[in-house]
């Protein structure tokens, strides 16, 4: 079972899925591909978030991949039902993990989720959430700044700080949650930012770490993990131009890396 | 998906797993079976684990369980690949999921395990964690006192304290680790305790609240989750006699129950 892990996302925010995949299970090939062209999904239309998802499905399947990762929670929200039934191989999203953590480590079943406007929009936090625990109460809000100044490469300092603040103040402000999830996958970036305003009372699930450990459990489950004594061989693709996506890529990983690779997925599948 | 959620185990220990279970899937039905008349089975050879074990799994095979979960360390390691090839219902075991949350929150690669000796014997933990990471350091540790300790309800006080004291003392010696496996599901019920000696730089890992988690992963992945908006109807069996059974099941659910029943197993499917 040597064939890689294929992970998608909206842009650089799948990469810290990347980052816990290649910890978590070090044995493992990654293919990564991020839509940086067209990145934020957040914003844009159901219609048009299954097209560019599928755009990039296509091109990973030709990678013949074992698993797929969908390290986008917007891609999650609007895709994983149909892709789960439509591949013939393991698809998993990043809202069920964190879900399932957040229901492991909150004592008060008081839940706060952020994530992009599309994620929230779609609801699908809070009925992953209440359809395995259908008491708990869940405080989800939209912070549609954050992904742009995370793909800015922002974040850290005073700017980024204002910006967690000013968007956190709502739930700040009607703060029972003992337990945060981050509801996409560029917030882990910020996370000692939001860590720091929601306060250490707050436990903050990453759905990236969560997501790892999930992919691992599955693969395991399917008998498929790599069992070769090898150096892993992972590569990165991005639709857009490969300067920020190498550098926020490398601050990640705290490592160089030269796979990177710039990729037309475009209508070339459709 | 109504059916019930099988759970066995070797005596009362896997009622933390039932626990959590419960905690993390509040909306599933448990049939919980303890071979407390057979308890401990840690010194016990393979092929009685393994007689045993099928013993259980019938009886639970009978009220078409839609999940087993192994609540037991040692019969774990001695049946949980063979039932999985066996049965046509998702099998899972607390060995895997202990290690790969070790793996999770290791920093320095170092990793403790305690379990019985047959668990320990085994080299279940040892295999199932350099089976993902190689590199990983595995320091392992019998400690064949604790499980009659717990059964006879002692968990805490200076007799627990002394007993896990001695029996840690080889792993504090030599202690470059950073995280602890309780191997075993009776453990999680003198946790403070182990705590206590190991030293608060270690983060303790509970198989039972780890195995909930993936039970969760698998039944969702599989579409197996109850959708019911009904009370869950769980129901507890013992091989031995009741009271002890009940009392501790009661201090870990933290509430009386009533479906506490007696049942002999053995030689009854053989």
């Amino acid at each position: 079972m040597n064939q890689a892990i294929g992970v998608i996302d909206s842009g650089v925010g799948g990469l810290t899925v990347a980052n816990e995949l290649m910890r978590q299970l070090p044995r493992e090939n990654l293919i990564y591909l991020g839509d940086t062209l067209r990145c934020p999904y957040g914003p844009r239309s159901k219609e048009e978030i299954r097209m560019f998802t599928w755009e990039m499905v296509d091109f990973l399947l030709q990678k013949e991949i074992k698993m797929l990762v969908i390290a986008c929670n917007t891609a999650t929200a609007f895709t994983l039902t149909e892709l789960q039934s439509e591949l013939d191989i393991p698809v998993i999203g990043v809202i069920q993990p964190g879900a399932r953590a957040a229901i492991k480590f909150t004592h008060n079943s008081h839940v706060g989720v952020v994530g992009t406007e599309g994620t929230i929009r779609s609801n699908a936090y809070t009925e992953a959430l209440q359809s395995i625990k259908a008491d708990i109460h869940v405080n989800a809000l939209a912070c549609p700044l954050f992904v742009p100044m995370v793909e800015q490469g922002i974040i850290s300092g005073t700017h980024a700080e204002q910006v967690v603040e000013e968007s956190l103040y709502p739930m700040k402000m009607n703060n029972h949650i003992d337990t945060l999830i981050l509801g996409c996958t560029h917030y882990p970036l910020i996370k000692e930012t939001i860590q720091s305003i929601i306060g250490d009372h707050v436990t903050i699930i990453s759905s990236s770490e969560e997501t790892a450990r999930e992919a691992s459990t599955i693969l395991e489950f399917h008998n498929q993990l790599n069992k070769d004594n090898h150096i892993p061989d992972h590569k990165f693709y991005s639709t857009g131009e490969l300067e920020m996506f190498t550098k926020i890529a490398e601050s990640i990983f705290m490592k160089s890396i030269d796979k990177f690779h710039s990729v037309t997925i475009q209508k070339a599948f459709i």
